[in-house]
């Protein structure tokens, strides 16, 4: 698959303005936020839409975290090195140190709450002191082999954000804030995205700060912010800490933007997903002696489901299934399997195109089953459920905000594309409490959770001028809504 | 699938004498062989062929030499018990001192080669001594969790036959004997028929005295041969020790006499056998973020390809194709695997026949990674040749023994079926240095290798008789040709 180069695709395109290629392609400054005071105060009437990210700086910054917990190299450049900042330890300490001096430096009042969820907010205009922030939200912890941009690019980008509100002196008409929330991998303590759950009301914060990291460590959670120095007094809370809106910037984690050549992908919500193990049970037999008519053969059987899976799947508008884990038993050349065992992962844009495409495959497989069984064998299959997730919408006045910032700085909407993201981040629990959207920019080859993950410089900065504009937007929306 | 009765079978067939019934289904003799001197001198002119074993001392005999090695229970009748008796155990060397105490006790000379086979000979008529036996073979050692039938039915059934001929002070034109072959298992030392290999001369002896123990042992077949006093002194081999021909009883091991409901295999030959490892790569993924026209999903192809070798391999006649292994990685629910491996194992029973399928399914798998790549997905797939066995088709003169002694016995020549055998066996050596066939009588539900093995004691006797009876055809044949 040919990758695609941004310059190509800026070209091709024609309509983004000449200004914006340079800055994405030239600009080598790595100027710092200069101390410009709060000059401009906030006027409805005053546009901020020509605000820009400095791309160099950003990229500088997301760079200069990695040095906290940098990973396996797989190239030369000194940025070719992959992450392994597992929530907690040592070097996420360093990498929140760092936030934190870093957004109270631009004038941010910092709180940290019982999961060491960091909040860093600026102070909107007169009269609003207290009232909740428009967050931007992701993690600065990674995959103990994972890469540079995964979560990091999202909290970076709003670090960024408040560098050029900062630099720029503008006013916004409520706070905006960032938020770094922890453990969102799952990946040392096996809860994914558990900190924005336990904020969100939604998982306990006892089984939150009892979770034992993964290995056999002894280590629980709470012991480790405790350690760190990042145990805040305040509730993890909605209520304790309330959020007006809540972006996320994220690499896709896919391929679909690349292989469209597109640079936004406007996040409309997060699939419904269901895990299960499909078990086929049959009859273990020589495979010299065992003429096919009399076989029951559960590989056989399990090999044509997940074929059927693959076939219904494709029949359905944006939905998937795959499978992952295979085992069977007893495993050997000359013996066909008693029992097969198979993950099947199945996801689809909404629920109800889910519980289709689920009857569809329990019928399919009980047509193998009864397929194997016409022949006289006895062949049983049973499904197990092991994990379900329904769909999760965003919010329209924050899909708005993208999609709007996201034709404004990209000059051509069909750059852009809505997108229903596979993975899980802690948007999906902020959506639970307030408006939520998120920001897709493309992925190279969709690999992620790898230290080969990558995102081009120019990619990274358009995807924070998205967000930087979408809390704009949604913050101007706010002022002429609550007044 | 319904277990054949074989009252049920025989009352259908209305064919064999109401006296065979009598004798299969209600003796309960338990009579030790008599001591009848040799009364009768060989009278070509003079028919052996109502000559039958006696079931019941059969069957005891068989049970008597289960208590050397009895495995694992799994029922409550005494006999309810599989076997583990690996190849030169203390209780391997139980049942090979029973062998030749109870063969030398019938007259014959018994000899050990540098394998431990045990060769027990019974004279032929006066004038044939130091010609070449008319040997029945097969073995006393079992798997670890092995049942009672599996090679124990063919040692057994011929020193049945040399009571029987003892009993009857009957002469043969030849000298008859009974080999018990060393190892056939593989279970212990990792060569299958290992010992009747050496006698062909297709495998070394410093080879086969140099196998060490499976499972991290440091025993040596030359140790275990010598620690139990079964090292002899005589080569091993067919120079050494010819055979005038090898007749071998052996249970099935598969479900087809069982399924159409016939007593005999009359057994043409060993089927020839490829086993491959086949690998398809590739690329790993997310299963939430990765659309189906950006995977490259081995698993997916790997189950296409099983599903293509069923297909192919039921087109050709009697061919078969399984896989029993298949392997994955990473594994894990939410990720595209990047690499599967399956074991592939195709049958048929000539070799032109197993060349055919092979290329057509190298064919299709083709197809299947060549599907892949349309849409523009990387994918390989490889084949690595793990094991060939070329097709063994056994002497005329034995099949046709076979064929006329299984009509002889059963009275009904649809009672025997020919076929070709899915498993190895000492016969597929032996053939390579004299004329061979082999017996097989039914295996309930076609198990083996498992305490389960059962074949009824009707169809032992029948078996044994046919045995028995071949023995004494091919002697007679001998006599016409040898003089």
């Amino acid at each position: 698959m040919a990758m695609a180069s941004p310059h190509r695709i800026l070209s091709r395109h024609h309509r983004i303005p000449f200004k914006f290629i340079l800055t994405r392609s030239f600009s080598t400054s790595t100027s710092r936020p200069q101390n410009v005071p709060h000059l401009r105060t906030y006027d409805p009437h005053t546009s901020l839409s020509s605000l820009r990210v400095n791309p160099s700086r950003l990229l500088n910054t997301l760079h200069h975290t990695s040095q906290w917990g940098t990973g396996h190299r797989y190239g030369a450049h000194p940025t070719e090195t992959g992450m392994s900042r597992l929530a907690l330890s040592d070097s996420d300490k360093s990498a929140r140190d760092w936030f934190v001096e870093t957004t109270k430096a631009l004038g941010c009042e910092v709180s940290v709450d019982e999961m060491g969820n960091i909040f860093a907010v600026r102070k909107g205009r007169e009269g609003t002191e207290g009232k909740a922030a428009t967050f931007v939200g992701s993690h600065l912890d990674t995959q103990p082999r994972g890469g540079r941009y995964d979560g990091v690019l999202g909290v970076v980008g709003g670090v960024e954000m408040l560098r050029v509100l900062e630099e720029g002196g503008a006013e916004t008409g409520f706070p905006v804030g960032v938020v770094n929330w922890t453990n969102e991998e799952g990946a040392r303590f096996p809860i994914s995205m558990v900190s924005s759950g336990v904020w969100a009301g939604e998982i306990p914060l006892e089984k939150a700060h009892g979770l034992k990291e993964v290995g056999g460590g002894t280590a629980t959670m709470r012991g480790e912010l405790e350690r760190i120095g990042y145990l805040g007094e305040m509730p993890a809370s909605h209520e304790a800490m309330p959020m007006a809106a809540h972006f996320e910037l994220h690499i896709e984690q896919g391929p679909i933007l690349e292989k469209e050549e597109r640079k936004i992908g406007i996040v409309k919500g997060v699939q419904a997903y269901r895990w299960f193990t499909v078990e086929v049970v049959g009859q273990e037999a020589h495979t010299g002696t065992t003429p096919f008519n009399a076989r029951a053969d559960p590989l056989l059987a399990a090999s044509w489901m997940i074929c059927l899976s693959n076939r219904a799947a494709a029949s359905f508008d944006g939905a998937l299934a795959s499978t992952g884990i295979l085992t069977l038993e007893p495993g050997s050349v000359n013996t066909i399997p008693g029992k097969v065992k198979f993950s099947l992962d199945i996801r689809a844009p909404t629920d109800k195109t889910l519980d289709m495409l689920e009857k569809h495959l329990r019928s399919d497989f009980d047509n193998v089953v009864a397929d194997a069984t016409r022949n006289g064998q006895e062949m049983s299959v049973t499904w197990q459920t092991d994990s379900v997730s329904s769909a999760v919408y965003f919010h329209d006045s924050c899909i708005k905000a993208v999609r709007d910032s996201a034709t404004a700085v990209l000059g051509d909407e069909n750059l852009a594309r809505e997108m229903t993201s596979g993975a899980g981040h802690d948007s999906v629990y902020a959506s639970r409490r307030c408006p939520t959207s998120m920001i897709f920019v493309p992925s190279r080859k969709g690999i992620s959770h790898n230290p080969k993950e990558y995102t081009s410089p120019e990619d990274c900065a358009i995807g924070a001028d998205v967000l930087m504009q979408s809390v704009l937007r949604f913050d101007r929306q706010r002022v002429a809504t609550e007044g």
